[in-house]
């Protein structure tokens, strides 16, 4: 396409491409706010080797070690602290369970280069409903990683503040709203800005856990000094519910690990290759820390408490007091947090706009903003982790039994699809391929042993989600279980709408529409003036055939319009509704729908309505506003069109 | 003219009155309320005698002796019990005030046949500005007639029965609730339902004073047994502050000596002499009520109180007790108060629909509703008179020193107009007449005299006014006094605004314009589908000179758009419109502001939008609706015309 920068009148049937070369979006608060407007062709396309593609993708999986530990202990708590022995075998399960999701993950990477989150896996293997399903559980999801890591992050500030304890919801508020500005920004996702943080928080972490085996080997660990109070005394016995229970919590550990598959095409090529790597580089990472972190609580009688993180307490024990390492570990995991929060700011707008672009959600978050970003998506993003902050009191504790249901669901989702599509390769001669539903299948000689993994890890991570949503129920968990079929829902319902208003406008069998015949124009005056005379003249350049209407209040007011109309009306015929109960519109519309109900096909109705601007917007309140409600009542029916002819009183 | 009942089509040019036999007005909630549309021609017509005329319109002035005396006592309480005596001097003195102001009022009444309320007055023979104040002050009283009566009501109520003394705004609010419907439904005011309450109340007080002055000269009538404890103790020494302050409030009792001056027209013929003769009447049992009253409560030694009004200490001293007959007069003066506040829901809509017509307010209060009353502003008043009450707590004594300002405001002003027009009157020939402002100014012989009384009032009663605003200024009279210049500054911008619309929509020097030479058509799609289609279908009927619009913002989707134009644009000349900004708006309005550059005199650009109407309402929210944000960026541009073509999903 040539753009052209003048408008020289093309001539008929011509097309013509133009750019304003003076046109400059206006400036405004937000422009302040969020910089200047990009152009579209300013979209950053670079990409990032492993070791950045680790600090980039591995912030939510590798943060959840800041909370893991300590949620598997709140649940142990109920039976005392001589249940917290139960805690390491636990999150060797757990690991486990991260060994088989990080396997079936590793194939999907390699199966879809281009990108393979839970959405897309589930909409191309398994249809329409398991995507919605899907893409209602990662968005929940999404939200909750937000407020959960908020809240983790302002519970580590005010362990080692305490004075800020009381203000956490308002500093949570505030970090979710620099965070939504940094992200109407549009940061450019330089790589860097990823590294600093992550390998900061590793290198603190793996530091303490170093410091603190040793000093564990050598025996001179001991225990936490000044513990917390436990929140929640003894007040009932070990039980097999109660380990399902705090494994359930312990399985947060696991959120984040499906990051990379969203977004393999980062990497430097060979892509799936190298986000294979990374993945499992970051799985053995996330492994080592938790395990380690587990452990070493254990060993220090570490107390799970609102007031301090176990975090906290394990870091100061370490280190011998609240002193610079102290500090500087807390700020490292505080840190972590919030980029994990900022990593959802990413995802969730880039999903939302991907179901809005399916039609699952309104169009318009799958419009880009000034700054290139899904704006409404990172607004509502951040409203709604700010609703579920507010409502529990940013409180980890009190999220964490919404949190991991929606992150199960979308493991067994994507896994079921991955298991189904190498079922679908097997059913394909060698090297054939096949296209269905916008993706390739293509065949795989170790199909069988591929679907085992998948298979294996769908059931698995469906498992898990049943016993998180029994165990976790009653704490919270139906409240996300409820919440889903209504997404499922709305989401449909979007579809649906969607759906049939694509067949309604489609031009599949449409005869182009005969032109049209006869347009009966009606000009409704109220009054013989300059507005109603300027309107009747567009009117009757619209149409040979125009009827004045009057509706009669006040027999004088009507003989004063008959005496004028015969001056100014021109000839143009002039109907006066009487209306003896006083209505306006009323009898106008009666009117109308007789006239209509007299039209043929190719007959039209315009109805053309003087309408004075008057300079100031409280002078409106000086006017009925007929042509409001006059629109409003024919908005439905057929073949009528409204034209306002504006009076601008300058 | 004669009504039609067919609409066969008339020529070119006829005029045809039409009225649809069938056309019922809908049914709704409100036509259960208040009752079904009366149609205009169903307008009362009836006229009547003294007797039911001094019932008619003596509600309001004979009611303020259930609350006036008592005013003055609560202000002479300040400087103690034995201040109290000073009461019934003052009491002769407003009754002199009444007297004078009443022979004013006869003039006017009889220069005036057809109404001359001071507004009326204000305007015929001072001007625009003294009527605006004049309006401003009546309406404010209006309200407070409504205010006050009401308090005053609840009060007797309160007194008779003390358990009802909490909720006594609430029961305030009901009853305004009530005048309200009840003008709503717009009651015929068939004399005999003012008469009974009126006749009623005037029976039972002249027996009251009867049997008061009998027991009083047989000397068995004896002091108020339990008087409510005095709630202001005395703090300040008798003054002539404090006297001018007594007096203030006791001019309260001639609220509503106007009220016979604005309904002449309603009496039986001769209707000026009966309607003087009415007022002479009602000034006179006026007089006698207060007067009374005031002497007999100073014998039984009443306290002013919140808790028990002086009337219901009056009353049960005479009778001995909370007998039937102190529960009748009770009830006759709670019954006649609220007749009161029914006058001011027959004046205040009537009021507001006159200056409505002048342009002093918007012209929608002067619109009859379904049931012929202006609907509105008896909306209006109840709703202010409400706000007062819960502001003021209903008590009469908080809302006094807001009254009567307004009246003697309005009383200065309409005789202020009455004595100039004496003096227009006395500078023409014997026998001649003289038409100014609307009304018509004959000689009159006696025109001297005349004018010395109606000056004599005019004077005097701002005095009054004077007096009162000082005395009362810190009691609440400062609110008025701020209130009436902000009225009297809106009563002239919306008078500005009508008048510079008037001026601007004037045919006044008009020439008939030129016929519009080009109409440049304009039509934005975002696609090629049926609904755009049908709105190319629409402009292309509209005018040969029709141009598409696309804003591109993805150039893939641009490309598909370009193609499908190719088969079904049907020639028509498409413009694309590059977005680097991937802005929507901007770009169009930037476009068509280019070309409106251009345009010539007698051109025209018509922008038809095609917009969905989708089947549910919240269906909108999944639409970009260009459409408004179209028109609202355009409404105030010259020479252009936007033309929705809806396009129905059913």
């Amino acid at each position: 396409m040539s753009v052209q920068t003048t408008l020289e009148k093309p001539e008929e049937g011509a097309v013509l491409v133009y750019r304003d070369p003076e046109f400059q979006p206006r400036r405004s608060l937000s422009t302040w706010l969020i910089g200047r407007p990009l152009a579209t062709a300013d979209a950053p396309h670079q990409t990032i080797g492993k070791l950045i593609g680790l600090a980039v993708f591995a912030s939510d999986a590798l943060s959840s070690t800041a909370y893991a530990t300590q949620e598997i202990l709140v649940i142990l708590a109920i039976a005392g602290t001589a249940a917290f022995g139960y805690a390491f075998p636990i999150s060797i399960a757990i690991v486990a369970l991260l060994a088989i999701v990080t396997i079936s993950y590793e194939q999907t990477i390699h199966a879809y280069p281009n990108g393979g989150g839970a959405y897309i896996v589930s909409r191309d293997n398994l249809g329409e409903f398991p995507a919605q399903v899907a893409g209602a559980a990662l968005l929940t999801d999404y939200i909750l990683t937000v407020s959960v890591s908020i809240a983790s992050g302002v519970a580590q500030l005010s362990s080692a503040f305490p004075d800020l304890m009381p203000y956490r919801v308002y500093i949570a508020i505030g970090m979710v709203g620099f965070i939504m500005l940094i992200n109407l920004r549009g940061v450019k996702e330089s790589g860097i800005t990823f590294a600093i943080p992550t390998y900061f928080f590793l290198g603190m972490m793996l530091l303490t856990i170093i410091v603190g085996f040793v000093r564990l080997i050598t025996g001179n660990l001991g225990m936490v000094i000044d513990p917390p109070e436990l929140e929640h005394h003894a007040t009932q016995a070990i039980s097999l519910f109660l380990i399902l229970h705090a494994f359930s919590s312990g399985t947060t550990a696991l959120t984040g690990v499906e990051a990379i598959s969203n977004g393999i095409t980062a990497f430097k090529k060979p892509a799936s290759r190298n986000a294979g790597i990374t993945l499992i580089w970051m799985s053995l990472i996330l492994g080592v820390l938790f395990l380690s972190i587990t452990y070493l609580s254990g060993q220090i009688g570490a107390i799970p408490s609102e007031s301090e993180t176990v975090i906290s307490q394990l870091v100061r024990t370490v280190y011998g007091g609240r002193n610079l390492l102290y500090l500087l570990t807390i700020a490292a995991t505080t840190v972590i947090l919030i980029m994990a929060a900022n990593t959802a700011f990413a995802d969730f707008p880039r999903l939302s706009a991907l179901t809005a672009a399916d039609g699952y959600l309104p169009r318009q978050l799958a419009f880009r903003g000034s700054r290139l970003v899904y704006s409404r998506g990172i607004g509502t993003l951040a409203l709604m982790a700010s609703i579920l902050l507010v409502a529990f009191n940013a409180s980890v504790t009190l999220l964490i039994p919404l949190y991991a249901i929606g992150v199960f669901l979308s493991f067994t989702l994507s896994q079921s699809g991955m298991a189904h599509r190498w079922w679908k390769s097997g059913r394909l001669k060698p090297g054939e391929e096949k296209k269905e539903r916008g993706s390739v299948v293509a065949f795989d000689k170790n199909w069988k042993l591929k679907m085992a993994i998948n298979g294996f890890g769908a059931v698995l991570t469906f498992i898990v989600m049943i016993v998180f949503a029994v165990t976790k129920f009653a704490d919270g968990a139906w409240l996300v279980l409820v919440l889903l079929p209504i997404l499922v829902f709305i989401f449909s319902s979007i579809h649906n709408h969607y759906k049939d208003l694509a067949n309604k406008l489609s031009l599949e069998n449409y005869d182009t529409p005969a032109s049209i015949k006869r347009n009966r124009v009606i000009i409704p005056v109220s009054g013989v003036h300059r507005g109603s005379l300027q309107a009747l003249n567009y009117a009757r350049s619209l149409s040979c055939d125009v009827t004045a209407v009057h509706v009669s209040i006040d027999p004088a007011d009507t003989e004063k319009l008959r005496a004028k109309w015969d001056n100014w009306g021109d000839g143009v015929r002039l109907v006066i509704l009487d209306s003896p109960y006083r209505l306006l519109l009323e009898p106008l519309l009666d009117y109308i729908e007789q006239i209509s109900r007299s039209c043929q096909p190719n007959e039209l109705i315009t109805i053309v309505v003087p309408q004075f601007v008057p300079r100031r917007n409280w002078h409106n309140l000086l006017h009925t506003q007929t042509a409001f409600w006059l629109r409003l009542a024919l908005l439905f029916k057929k073949g009528i069109v409204i034209t306002e002819v504006p009076y601008q009183i300058q």
